[in-house]
């Protein structure tokens, strides 16, 4: 017997079909002896639906009432499937977040889990109850509702599976794993049998969409196995793992895309040796992450700065960039959205020199022009523009061999 | 200064245009000087939604899951409300109802109120915070979500303004008072100015759709002053009090009427003592009240017996029906859903033969049969097919003296 923490996102609690499938899919599980608890995202669609509500009503920041009307969503969906589950036999009851409790800073929107009390949920494991627990959502220490951020279920699943000691925690989605690169725009592109949490947490910061990069990192934290497989059909799903068993022939894991980043440059920047801090400090107190900040050497005693800021922000970061455009004197301030950040991402990847060259070379044999380069240890990210996204995509899939289904065998869990 | 509890219903609440609406409402009251304290509905069709999901997924019985399903509806429209407020600078948050809290016995669906702590509440009143509340909610004992029945957030308002000793609750709907009938049946119906309490409980339980029959139940035990009124136009609305200051010429109030009832007849039942009592108990075992219920004079050891339950009961009703017929051993069930109640209220009806006797004539000279009569002290109800309402709404109110608007100014408030 072990005990699994699943968790069933938006398209896979789409509609009422769609929640007696996931229903069966529990029912399996809790027959052969396992003990579980599930963790649900709110129906496909009906995030989307609140937060227009909540955005023509006040679009201009995030509040504590934005987490109220968007927590409730998971609510439905937790006793929809407690609901269900009943109905197959089952013993099962939802909880939310408050009743649980799982307790986050009070960040509104963006909250980060503090603590989770298990004493309730292993009672409900000990008589035999399954419990619906409503992800994405928390409690402050004042007990008002907050939300963790947009995919915050995967966090609330890896959380929980965390404090419960699970034996792993399943991500149920609508695809079936992850892939080398985006299956619809790599005709090539391959599952993975494993991934590692390194790897797999580049692969989720850069815009491959299965997992919250955030639930990966805590995941990582925790030593909280993870596998991401399909609700809607049968077939082996990914594991991510601390270390893959076979080392495949390169170090390369997968190319992931990412089309939500706008390019900002300042031109002409007088040269201060804060600078940087500076443009980081001013967008991060109104919670705006930079991305693949570069600065030009000074000519003259001005620099140019690129950065790449998440599209959604933009129209927050506008005014703040006009604000220093005004402080700190420069001449040009471009907003480029026609970028497409593309990210290959495998382990020692840094200490291989070769894999940047085959990079640069590939893609400028294509007439495909980097505009921002950046690396870590086990990624390099390049921006190009958006309409070359899947030329980029292809060639980079076939030179760094990620095609073909052989390997995959021998690598499935 | 005074403390009022405002009421939005859901066609009050059902789309941002309204809920923009309705907090400049709240605001003119706020910049009157007046403490406030908001509860709101589902927006008008949530609830049916959600109520379609859970019955899809359960159609038989309801569980406390349905609660937490259906009890999400009104945690968004008070979170949607306190963004509206505080966008047009007030000071304003959602109070649900776990938050305030508003604890209630453990009967799912139809919980009823037990104790509302108000410390919360006058803390946010002493700061000049407006506390949105989420209505048609409350908690248990154990902490679990219940939810109060249809229309329940009247209920919770009335007791929040018991409980807050507000110097009166205003209920905020699509009508702009209580009419003497349907205004869009009888072309003539008339808006009251005064209601008293017996006669607004006899008005909604009998159909009038403007107040839950429970709230002004509770109203009255409470002697909360009660007010309804329009949030889409301005009018003055009807005062619900404890006696009328003027008293009009004819003692009825209005004619209401229910066209969601059913009307049960058992025929040829072996008469025993306790046979209604049987029967009563048996439906309110799975809570189904019984209304109109009439037993004949026993013929040869037999009885025949009308009643009327909610047509909404039927469902779950008819299977207890088929096995009473087996256990009780009688010939026929017969089940007429082309009924509707007319309900006449007014104070010292009983007492005032005239009445009765009005009642039978009008209907016998227009060719209304009626199907059962019952009277209490302030109502007299008949059942008669449904295609003759409007005819009977018509001429009651006509030989009632219903109609005409001179009388309403001088009663209004």
């Amino acid at each position: 017997m072990a005990r699994y923490v699943l968790k069933f996102g938006g398209t896979s609690v789409a509609n009422v079909t769609r929640l007696h499938h996931v229903a069966n899919l529990v029912k399996e599980q809790a027959e052969a002896g396992h003990e579980l608890v599930v963790v649900v995202s709110a129906m496909a669609g009906i995030t989307n639906e609140l937060v227009g509500y909540a955005q023509s009503l006040c679009p201009d920041k995030l509040t504590p009432e934005h987490d109220v009307v968007l927590s409730s969503g998971e609510q439905v969906t937790s006793g929809l499937l407690a609901l269900a589950l009943t109905r197959l036999g089952l013993i099962s009851r939802s909880y939310l977040a408050w009743q649980v409790p799982i307790v986050t800073d009070d960040n509104p929107s963006q909250a980060r889990i503090l603590k989770i009390e298990t004493e309730q949920l292993e009672r409900c494991l000990k008589q035999g109850i399954i419990p619906v627990v409503a992800g994405f959502q928390g409690i402050n220490d004042q007990l008002r509702l907050t939300t963790l951020g947009r995919g915050g279920s995967d966090t609330t699943a890896v959380a929980l599976a965390a404090a419960l000691k699970a034996d792993r925690c399943d991500i149920y989605t609508d695809v079936d794993g992850v892939y080398t690169a985006d299956p619809r725009l790599v005709a090539n592109a391959r599952k993975l049998g494993q991934i590692t949490y390194a790897e797999m947490f580049e692969m989720a910061a850069q815009g491959a969409k299965v997992l919250q990069a955030r639930s990966v990192e805590l995941a990582l934290k925790h030593r909280v196995k993870l596998r991401v497989l399909s609700s809607f059909f049968k077939a082996s799903g990914t594991d991510i793992v601390e270390e893959r068993k076979f080392v495949e022939s390169t170090q390369i894991s997968g190319i992931a895309h990412n089309p939500h980043e706008v390019l900002i440059t300042l031109k002409g920047v007088p040269h201060q040796i804060d600078l940087m801090a500076q443009i980081f400090n001013r967008l991060a107190q109104h919670r705006i992450s930079v991305d693949m900040l570069v600065q030009t050497h000074a000519v003259n005693g001005k620099v140019d700065l690129n950065f790449t800021l998440p599209q959604a922000d933009l129209e927050r970061a506008q005014p703040l960039l006009e604000q220093l455009q005004k402080e700190l004197i420069f001449s040009n301030l471009d907003i480029d959205q026609d970028v497409v950040k593309i990210s290959v991402v495998g382990i020692g990847m840094r200490s291989n020199l070769e894999i940047g060259r085959n990079l640069f070379n590939t893609l400028a044999s294509h007439q495909i022009s980097v505009r921002l380069l950046t690396t870590s240890e086990i990624k390099m990210s390049v921006l190009i523009t958006k309409q070359q996204t899947a030329l980029a995509l292809n060639v980079l899939h076939e030179v760094f061999n990620l095609e073909g289904g052989d390997k995959e065998c021998a690598l499935s869990a």
